[in-house]
């Protein structure tokens, strides 16, 4: 089952500056082999459903090893069963209308 | 590592009422015996991470089986390493400083 | 136009400890009069637009003004104009079906 | 007061596919003079927050108007007071330290 996915992670008790660990989640995503995106509230990621998820655990292991002591993540997570479909073509399949 | 989440399952193409997809993704959580109470806007979900995601996976499955083709989650969840806390706690903590 | 919507504040830069932005909170949602209910991971809130968002952009204010430098918040909100359901229908609705 | 937020409506009870209804809400964000980029889950907006709220309502009312019976929307959003930050500012912050 393939997923498309947007997460948003807060680290929580550790300040007001929260883009050292966004770096580390866009890290731990990119050495998952995962694609992904980052944008100003979150980062969209597709893949395989066991993948996209054992990725997303492991951004919580990493900030917290990094010092978070609480994280309260969002995710907003998609599966279809009638076409498969990627992010881009979201996107372009919004793009074409918005230019038609 | 254990969390708190709140899971809400929006089927896509299946019509307007969606309630019994609600259903089927508490018998899940139950079947699951997973620590889950409803309310108006999704389902609060407390467990062991692995647990607790693989009951969400099963969620979609499910739905997918009933005839959606088309699911969009929102989940919220949050881990932290510097106490055990209960969903019952969090509700706790806020209902004694309101009658406070 | 009626909104059903779930709403979770989360105060960034101010400590692990976030309860008592929540309870501030739920006392500007009540003195707003309107219809809500806490959860473990939000908080229920049920009225006509204009208000229930008032009350959203009041706990901004509340929450800042008690010290917080950020807040990240998130929202589910839903709107419906083939019928009025209010938030303890949505959850009967599923009850009844789960005793059924 | 400042807001970045990161919406994402989705039409139920209309079929599977949803991108007309995001279109719409493109154009409305556009017509409101907003900030806006759209993303592969969403779409982030950024202004101020009478202005990105008044637009977001405007966003129910339009897909409503096209046809869509229930609308399940989900938000992120926000904001602080010690100081401004836009939209390119928070991707450019994380993207600098993943360059470097």
């Amino acid at each position: 089952m393939k997923v498309i996915a947007d997460l948003c992670v807060v680290p929580v008790g550790v300040g007001v500056s929260v883009s050292e660990y966004v770096v580390a989640c866009e890290r731990v995503l990119a050495d998952a082999g995962l694609s992904h995106r980052l944008h100003a509230y979150g980062t969209n990621i597709e893949g395989e459903w066991d993948e996209v998820f054992a990725a997303i655990k492991r951004c919580h292991e990493v900030v917290h090893a990094m010092g978070a002591p609480r994280i309260s993540s969002t995710l907003r997570f998609g599966t279809r069963t009638d076409r498969d479909q990627t992010m881009a073509e979201k996107v372009e399949s919004v793009g074409r209308r918005l230019d038609g």
